[in-house]
């Protein structure tokens, strides 16, 4: 099973989501996470679908995507040259005493909180999937209510000579 | 024209998201944007989308989506009742010496910087649609060369007697 991550530019119009997400389906094959949203030029959008499966398949599937009328541009981004991002927001059961607790967790990786109650607390945090699984693994101790996680955005990095910061 | 961002609750499998979207492009509704990602438990996704049109076509849109198999729950997620949070990379071109403007600007806004090239930078930034847009604005005297954003995940608020701390 390989993990795949596409980039789609695509015409910003009704429509082309739900052909993209149809291909997939017919196929029987389940999209891990997706992300849309429109580009620096409001005319496209831009999708990022992370889905697994057998490798001659995805190649097929990408081939398709890529024939679809308002498709610009169907990429693969590998891990090694891109950068992956996910927003995760999380409604963690608290009371007074555990808030604290939730507070030194969320410091340590560098998480906010961006709502308080007086029995819950939502805490957003960014990071690749590893970093968002071991954060929400440590929680697990607490009471998570709800869990919103947006998916991966991705961009491809610069060129080869590069740094990565995180 | 209404805006509205609808969160829904639905089987994590093949099938269920085409078919929510499908249901959009048959209006010929435009998805401003969608967000999917696996809940805390692994059976369901979340699944935030973000429109806008004629409030009773968006009901009956909602009335629809709920009657969908493989759907638990939709919900609209009210603005003063909810926290919103999306996740932007912008790649920007940057020379030596405009490096640190671009910088700068990152750090008014809390952004981060998260590659760097000899003629590129990637900036990571999260926040609510206004708070991305004043810094495209901002960035847009250097040249953006490309833009992913992940769209809108959301949370209710815990109940009416909350803090909002962003």
């Amino acid at each position: 099973m390989q993990k795949r991550v596409f980039q789609i530019l695509a015409d910003n119009n009704a429509g082309v989501l739900s052909r993209i997400t149809g291909l997939f389906s017919r196929r029987g094959y389940n999209i891990d996470s997706i992300t849309a949203g429109i580009t620096a030029d409001p005319r496209y959008s831009r999708i990022t679908i992370v889905t697994s499966g057998d490798e001659d398949i995805l190649d097929q599937i990408e081939n398709q995507v890529e024939k679809l009328v308002d498709v610009r541009d169907v990429r693969e981004l590998k891990p090694d040259k891109s950068v992956y991002r996910e927003l995760c927001l999380i409604k963690v059961h608290s009371t007074p005493e555990k808030r604290q607790h939730i507070i030194s967790i969320a410091d340590i990786f560098r998480a906010n909180i961006v709502d308080v109650n007086v029995d819950s607390l939502i805490v957003e945090l960014t990071g690749n999937q590893t970093k968002i699984e071991a954060f929400m693994g440590l929680l697990r101790d607490y009471e998570i209510l709800e869990v919103a996680r947006t998916g991966i955005a991705g961009l491809s990095r610069g060129s080869e000579e590069l740094v990565c910061l995180d």
